[in-house]
């Protein structure tokens, strides 16, 4: 599978790729520069030792070093590459690994080119495109950023063999919420499947990878710089973030996504947009991932979770804002989300799991 | 005059203001932050003084300040504000300003609006438009760097009244520049009137940073992230910023473009490509502005000079590459500038001054 995504700054590909040969081809040019995620080296070690020290930053992939610090530490050490411009940036990792990797690519000599190797089903079925990056300053969580995506992105779904239930169940988490603001279809292709998925069926998940990553560059090709229509795939964001704020990251993104898909859909029922037949059928295949997390009840607490989402860069004056589902498949953003809409589905979030 | 230039990012506006009434309204507005050189807030103190003191920070606007920390220290300023990414960033000030609000304004939140008022002639005629921003990091020089134009930029002429000759100055290199590589005819006007735009007459100065700025805007318009033809708008500054470097920046960039212009067409002389006659006019009109500034020998060491253009980002390999004009109005990039080519241009810089 090959897919090409039109962005502002280039045109880019996707690639299912069946081996990691072409991280050796790679090495074996002396401009490329690898960051890879230190677990992953260990795991791959036959294969990615063959990485030169001195072009090779081992990062750990930890939320404390998703930051501008780690990301001109890496510029630093770009600096010794004779090849300057010419360098080109290869990463091997999850989000964090392209969070840091992303600013390196925009920000050294105004860019240069990057090759980007997702290691976790998160990065490869939603963030790998769109080219969004985030980084924390001091206490700021995700305060910089900025947009710029790979030049060459490579899935190799056995990554995914290695990573923990809790991780692939939160990669699975965004696979889900595609399949739901995709519309009925779509849905009840997932919750025909999700059992197959969660084996790790790989034949079954290349096909919702794929359509995921088909669905969303529609989104990001009519607006790249998310100041329109892209504003949709946020649906179960305004939730999700608080949830993780609120868990301090505890919560893995794609789960606190499946749990903020709850919290709107019940809104939505609540006023009366979706069925709760419907609502229960999402809530249970959620559900099915949320197994892989002890759900803690102090993570919910009202407060917490209303000052984490007024603090959302997001969040435009002292409304909150979220994408509902409105009549199954239509999605809106609604300005006027009542704190006691939420407080009720907060409640039915912790209390009522099918 | 109203200029707009399509950017990959949005289309926005060049004006020519004839007041800063604007700068009031906008320090009406709760979410403007405002970043103004230090220097320009005393000289206009009157109208600057209504900035809020918790909206604004002056930036001492030297070379030690262009650095990732400064724009760092903004950003964590920024998040004070309330209206997070609808803050809308206006800056104050010449290129250094506009080097680290332009980071700002593209890392912080993944992009905010962004106003610019240049304050020097050099800002103004050329570096306002095209988005390129650079920063230093600890010893390295313009490692980092991204494309972000300002949405508006307004340009008051008055504001070149307060620039030492020197400044001045500087800011003509660049419009000379843009009219030597616009053709004969267009220098012919510049040669012309090169002695009253100099004795700031700005109904003549007007109409120079007007075509400057349209030149500019066919390259970047084509080319906006610098990947093919936006390379000839680098003409002559190979050597010119060598000579920056090697004098530690005591040559402003505008005059370093001025000596840059005058090496170039001696390799040019040497090569065949420029008769010695029209080379000759050239550097009369750039000696005029580099009557402003005091010639040390020791910026002109040959082996400094190498050194410094090998180091240079936009070098690749070995060899040296610049751009050189060929017959009188065709411009080319040639990657095989030999050293003693540079040598002779330098000795000719140094000796004939015309």
């Amino acid at each position: 599978m090959m897919m090409e995504i039109r962005s502002r700054f280039k045109t880019y590909q996707v690639d299912f790729v069946d081996s990691l040969q072409s991280i050796q081809q790679l090495a074996a040019q002396k401009e490329t520069y690898f960051v890879v995620d230190r677990i992953i080296y260990d795991l791959y070690r036959d294969v990615l030792s063959i990485l030169p020290e001195q072009r090779l930053f081992l990062l750990e992939a930890l939320e404390e070093y998703k930051t501008i610090d780690t990301a001109l530490l890496i510029c630093e050490q770009l600096t010794a590459m004779p090849s300057k411009r010419n360098t080109h940036l290869v990463s091997i990792g999850g989000g964090i690994v392209q969070d840091v990797t992303g600013f390196v690519a925009t920000s050294i000599y105004r860019g240069i080119p990057w090759t980007f190797y997702p290691t976790t089903l998160l990065a490869a079925c939603d963030s790998c495109i769109g080219g969004k990056s985030s980084l924390n300053y001091k206490k700021f969580k995700n305060l910089l950023g900025t947009f710029y995506p790979p030049d060459v992105i490579n899935i190799y779904f056995p990554f995914f063999k290695t990573l923990s239930n809790r991780d692939y169940a939160s990669g699975l988490g965004e696979v889900v919420k595609f399949n739901v603001i995709a519309g009925q279809n779509r849905f009840n292709a997932i919750e025909k499947d999700i059992d197959l998925v969660l084996a790790h069926d790989y034949a079954v998940l290349n096909k919702y990878v794929e359509t995921s990553l088909y669905f969303k560059k529609t989104f990001i090709e009519e607006d790249e710089f998310d100041q329109g229509i892209r504003v949709l795939l946020n649906f179960a964001h305004t939730f999700g973030h608080a949830y993780e704020v609120s868990s301090h990251y505890a919560i893995p993104h794609g789960l606190a996504v499946a749990m903020g898909m709850i919290t709107a859909n019940n809104i939505s029922v609540q006023r009366g947009f979706l069925t709760a037949d419907y609502a229960e059928r999402i809530e249970r295949v959620c559900n099915k991932l949320l197994q892989f997390i002890d759900m803690d009840d102090k993570w919910f607490a009202l407060d917490v979770i209303l000052n984490a989402i007024h603090k959302d860069k997001k969040q435009i004056g002292n409304s909150i804002t979220a994408v509902l589902i409105k009549r199954e498949q239509t999605l809106e953003v609604f300005h006027n989300i009542q704190e006691t809409e939420v407080e009720l589905a907060i409640k039915h979030l912790l209390e009522k799991r099918v």
